[in-house]
């Protein structure tokens, strides 16, 4: 293998490409690998030299913190490739600032700017003829960081490995959306880690979430726990309500995350004079409005999807399926946010990074 | 390696032991395994063959469900040597019932009886000589699962790795433990996974115990989420607290875990006259016990210190001492549980079994 050395990264780069055995138009999101990979160890309170390396296995004693205590998070982005084979990247800043608030919350270190940034544009340089043109094709970024000091004993981990790997996607459509409202299972708790990107929120999702599915539903609105009146957001996407022509989705707080693709939308509607609100939005308004004819849309929002249509909800026994409308606000604002991504509009908000 | 065969688990044995390295008389808890694991792989819908085998590092994919979405679950027991050299189980069919409960909420696959009971005599039995005679001398024993598939989608793990490890322990003395009562931070929602043993739970908790920590505090006492009003459990413990003569502790519900210390002392202060009180506790009622001088005791209770003394608690601005009293319920209690544990007590309540 070639070994080079950038800046403070070490380049151990692959001898071989899978590349020529993937099928770009048959991707299944997130299970295909780019050829390389780059881990950073934390060891005795030090982040140590990061390195790019071929995609391989780790070796992990059964012992390890994250096995037993869950000390996890992750990122989720994305780089895209325009039509002049320019590559870029959607507000990495903001992946970057959210990863190390998930890390403060589940007492893990901070990752140094140039390990994350430099690192992870070095490594998507190495792997870019991953990134295929075309509306839809990205290269989805996962920076993620594990627990990996051995001991069962619930204590933080001293050591830390931090990661990203990169998988190539094509557009993400989710078909035809229904879902649950919760009235009794809840991801986060009122002082908990609703807020940080952490492992544990997303295994607590899926039993609810595969009952929902067994009567055909697809996601869950989460609630707040308390009440289960306050609508708050969905599996791994914030959630839009269009009542008349009025945008509405939940403050973020410390039970709901701060999506990229959230506020992005909501600052492209601003921009286009489409009327939003950012507060509690609760069950009874949108069946109440839902009754009257009010409630036009709902929508997810979240990096991997960009926009998924809600076709319709089930609240306790009753179903509401939403109004086919034209011109829905969720398709213009993505086309918005994906025309800003491919770089095929003007970026007037000064999001997107070149490689 | 000799490789036989026990009923269906394949048993591979380590050709040394690491036993001649390990000093017995400084352990520290959780930190030193035995020879052997056992591990049992879940792939496509179906429970391989169980294998004993040298405990050794796994090799596991960088997108690991469990790295990511946190789908890992565990439990935690012990084994006990008694004078007469008989080797003893503490009620395991109550682990193994909690570890299926807490796979059902996590959406992970319930392991077979016979792997988990068989798996486990058959592991203590190869490693029987790491658990030592004498008061506080055992084995704690750590079975665990975790999603292994691959993929970076926020769904459900298909094939999961369960396993046993195995770590000699001496008594857990905690010292003089000062808590902090949450007011702010929580670890459960209603409607979440409090409830289960899973490994997210845990890490949710090190942030806010730490503050405690450098506060001063070596534990919190979690309150309920909405409210924090309602003292619930710590750390790795249920709580205890006694008013006069009377032992009280909250009921297990979502969000707290059904502790087998808490019910094995609750079951032996009601057999031996102590009066038990199972309800809701608000930290209004312990403080003004304080003050007018009926608050007597707060412990914690768990396999791994059995019960752990509480010096005092911090609630928002005050610190309240407890008392210094003779004839503890906590020190009575833990020692009829211990002698049972051993095998130095008549077992009235059938708990124990012999390996
Ligand atoms: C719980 C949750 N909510 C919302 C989102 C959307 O966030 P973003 O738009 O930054 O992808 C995600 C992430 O993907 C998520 O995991
Ligand atoms: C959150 C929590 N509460 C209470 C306990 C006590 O349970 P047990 O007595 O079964 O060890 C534990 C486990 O160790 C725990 O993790």
């Amino acid at each position: 293998m070639e070994t080079t050395q950038i800046s403070d990264i070490k380049i151990i780069k692959s001898p071989t490409s899978k590349i020529d055995s993937v099928d770009f138009e048959t991707l299944t999101f997130g299970k295909q690998f780019t050829d390389h990979m780059l881990v950073c160890d934390f060891i005795d309170g030090e982040w140590h030299q990061p390195i790019i390396m071929p995609y391989a296995p780790f070796e992990m004693d059964p012992s390890s913190r994250v096995f037993h205590y869950g000390q996890a998070i992750f990122e989720g982005m994305k780089a895209y490739r325009d039509a002049q084979d320019e590559i870029w990247l959607f507000r990495p800043d903001q992946n970057y600032e959210r990863f190390n608030k998930s890390a403060i919350r589940l007492a893990m270190p901070e990752v140094p700017e140039h390990i994350f940034m430099d690192g992870l544009k070095e490594l998507i340089k190495i792997d870019a003829n991953w990134i295929k043109k075309g509306n839809g094709n990205a290269l989805y970024i996962r920076p993620f960081m594990i627990g990996t000091s051995d001991g069962v004993i619930a204590s933080p981990s001293l050591n830390f490995k931090f990661c990203i790997i990169l998988s190539p996607v094509k557009s993400y459509y989710s078909g035809e959306v229904k879902v649950v409202i919760a009235d009794h299972f809840s991801r986060a708790a009122n002082g908990g880690i609703g807020a940080a990107k952490a492992a544990g929120n997303y295994a607590a999702q899926f039993y609810p979430t595969k009952l929902a599915n067994q009567k055909g539903f697809q996601q869950v609105i989460w609630t707040d726990d308390t009440t289960h009146t306050k609508l708050e957001e969905s599996g791994t996407m914030n959630v839009f309500f269009r009542i008349n022509d009025t945008l509405i989705t939940a403050p973020v707080s410390e039970r709901i995350l701060d999506g990229v693709t959230r506020k992005s939308l909501l600052a492209i509607a601003e921009r286009d004079g489409i009327k939003t609100e950012v507060r509690s939005i609760t069950v009874n308004e949108i069946v109440d409005a839902h009754r009257n004819g009010s409630l036009k849309e709902i929508f997810g929002a979240g990096t991997a999807a960009v926009v998924s249509l809600i076709a319709g909800f089930q609240y306790k026994d009753e179903y509401f399926e939403l109004p086919q409308v034209a011109d829905r606000f969720a398709t213009q604002l993505k086309e918005k946010l994906n025309a800003i991504q491919y770089n095929e509009a003007e970026d007037t908000f000064n999001w997107t990074v070149k490689l």
